[in-house]
């Protein structure tokens, strides 16, 4: 059996539900997409709930399932995918936070959580001046994300995730992080020790200073939050045997490849994470990249975006666009290469959040077996022979498709 | 998100076989169900396994996974269900019994298993004969069912559920309860002891005097059988967020819920557990509930009823009269309500017990994605959008519906 390469094209919270909007129809079923449409027409389709049904998936937990992971025994906690989405990519044994650059007074309350949505460049320098530091033996590490945010990770012996966060999440004093179970007091120690020094560190910085003198709010403490172990991964490459990469904007996205052992590929003038991103030029970058890998995994953010912002005319667009991304790879399918078209979650425009309803999924390549689903849509995408998935199946599929995955039995 | 209320109607035995005397079809393909259909036509059906294919549930297990727990974990002995359902609701760590009461002889063989069918006022009489009694520090309590049925709780420490019956299941020597694991002799020794005991304060009760004056079959005797511990139940508000009630008539289903901490409502002309039940009454007595809960389940056991007894004409009748209350449902539907429509077992008209087919689920609320379903029936939802779901995860897919679900992940 020839052994095929698959593109997995996830376009982020693209499911919908019925739009008020759009006289009760989802933007997949009202926009025209010609080339999705030829993929259902000529492959195979179904829906696919990525946890379970009913359950609402987070970006991350999606992701897991999509790489044919259980989700449920890796996900530890937001820290580690925040953390290795902005570049702190740990490994088993390493401890992550997310943090907020914040304000606080001299008696260490909180008065402004965000330090004014500080953000580049004083973020970086504020940064800089925290490096190479180690606390009772723990190596610090940390980095700067968008505005705000940033990630903690910790390294050394005897850590534990099992801690309260520093991060009073409101207005007040800042708290004292505290061991949840046995074994955790070190780690505790160590995030006070830090949140300590970076006031000591931070409240007369130069950034600072001149923060001051131009009336904006100091960002002279960073607060960690939401402990998370880094996952015992078994790497993808391994673990299914194909050389992976994925092509994707968001931070996040990013992070979890990277957790994952995939070769995060940077493409900076198509991956912006944003509305604004060039699709073709995705499309592109993956298509290139598939010469190189067995794996490519493309996220296409647009349509999670106008499903948060509740703009159903804008979401059509976006689908529009995908669908005129979906003609540039039909124009590039080759015989060896298996495609699947499929969503992350739902980001209904009447919901303005991610839901747990199933998302549309159909899989294409050559000498599959037809079915009669006519368009892709929530709803048509339901009578195709793929029935229901969960998404960690999708992968094995995927592989087998691909005349990839191992026999089990003789 | 608006977050909207939940009614689950649970048409009990709804679900069916091709019946011989409705020319292979069945009592819901026959009747007439405009109403039903309307829910199947503007929602989204599909087919539910309330434990797993092909798996016969109890109406104690089905009630279980509708809502939400996993039945394999939870359950352990009907007892427990059986006791609560007649208003015995213990806690962790009680062991509780059904019983009957029974006619032994002199040399204490079981001569009539139920007492001569005996009743109340009789059964009240004599249980409360019993009432007040502690063995060995274990407390215990008694309380009669229908008829000749009754349970019996001990609560204290030490106890296991793992012992024997003294209940023969035939004519013929009371058995003495054996311990089947170690730890259980407590257990067994003060079941023996309640028999014993039982038979000595009944033997020549009045209410026997009177029996055997009579020529009734004296009930001098209360026989366990079904041992089961109170299983450990995340109480349903707690688990799920929702202030949750039930409407039911069958005491088990009633148990059940109770056990779970839903509220469970009185409503004594709707919910007789019987053919004659006032189904209006009963989805009037729903939909007023609404109005304070977040989550109701209705149980109308008439379906059911009609399947055990074979008589699929009967079945017709009860199908018409579920319609009309859906009628009633239909007309009174509010923009922030999630209606579902489904059955906790099939119980064919020609099986004349439960089988493990699946049955038929529509679900309906505003803005949710339209199927190609157009009638509510067994053949029928199979080609809804749902596809085939378990039992346990209707609870989930209605709370995302009802924008109620928790994100897992971010």
């Amino acid at each position: 059996m020839m052994k095929k390469r698959i593109l997995m094209v996830v376009m982020d919270g693209l499911g919908d539900r019925g739009c008020r909007s759009l006289g009760g129809l989802t933007p997949l079923q009202v926009a025209e997409t010609p080339n999705l449409d030829w993929f259902a027409q000529n492959g195979s389709s179904g829906i696919m709930d990525l946890i379970s049904p009913g359950v609402r998936p987070g970006s991350d937990t999606s992701h897991l399932s999509l790489l044919g992971y259980e989700p449920y025994s890796v996900y530890k906690g937001r820290g580690p995918f925040e953390a290795a989405g902005i570049g702190l990519v740990g490994r088993k044994g390493d401890v992550a936070f997310r943090c907020n650059f914040s304000t606080v007074d001299e008696a260490m309350n909180v008065v402004d959580r965000r330090a004014g949505r500080v953000k580049e460049p004083d973020t970086v320098e504020l940064v800089n001046a925290l490096q190479g530091m180690t606390i009772q033996g723990i190596e610090v590490h940390v980095r700067q994300g968008t505005e705000h945010r940033a990630a903690l990770l910790l390294r050394g012996p005897g850590l534990s995730a099992d801690v309260s966060d520093a991060d009073p999440h409101e207005m007040g004093p800042v708290l004292e992080s505290r061991p949840l179970s046995p074994g955790a007091d070190l780690t505790a120690r160590v995030v006070n020790e830090f949140v300590r020094r970076s006031y000591e560190i931070w409240k007369d910085h130069p950034v600072n200073q001149r923060r001051r003198q131009e009336g904006l709010p100091e960002a002279n403490i960073l607060l960690p939050r939401g402990a998370g172990s880094f996952p015992d991964i078994d790497p993808f490459p391994q673990k299914h045997g194909m050389k992976a990469a994925c092509v994707a904007g968001v931070g996040m996205i990013k992070g979890i490849c990277g957790i994952c052992g995939l070769d995060v590929l940077d493409v900076p003038e198509a991956c912006t994470g944003g509305l604004d991103t060039d699709m073709i030029a995705k499309a592109e970058a993956a298509l290139s990249a598939l010469k190189e890998y067995d794996f490519v995994l493309m996220n296409i953010k647009a349509p999670d975006l106008t499903g948060h912002d509740g703009h159903a005319e804008e979401k059509l667009k976006v689908v529009r666009r995908l669908d005129t991304m979906a003609a540039y790879i039909r124009e590039r399918l080759e015989d060896d290469m298996v495609v699947a078209f499929t969503a992350d979650h739902c980001t209904p425009v009447d919901a303005g959040d991610h839901t747990g309803d199933p998302v549309p999924l159909t899989i294409y390549t050559q000498g599959l077996v037809q079915d009669r689903c006519q368009s892709f849509n929530e709803a048509d995408c339901a009578y195709g022979r793929l029935g229901r998935l969960r998404g960690c199946d999708l992968l094995p599929v995927l592989m087998d498709m691909a005349n990839r995955s191992t026999k089990f039995g003789a």
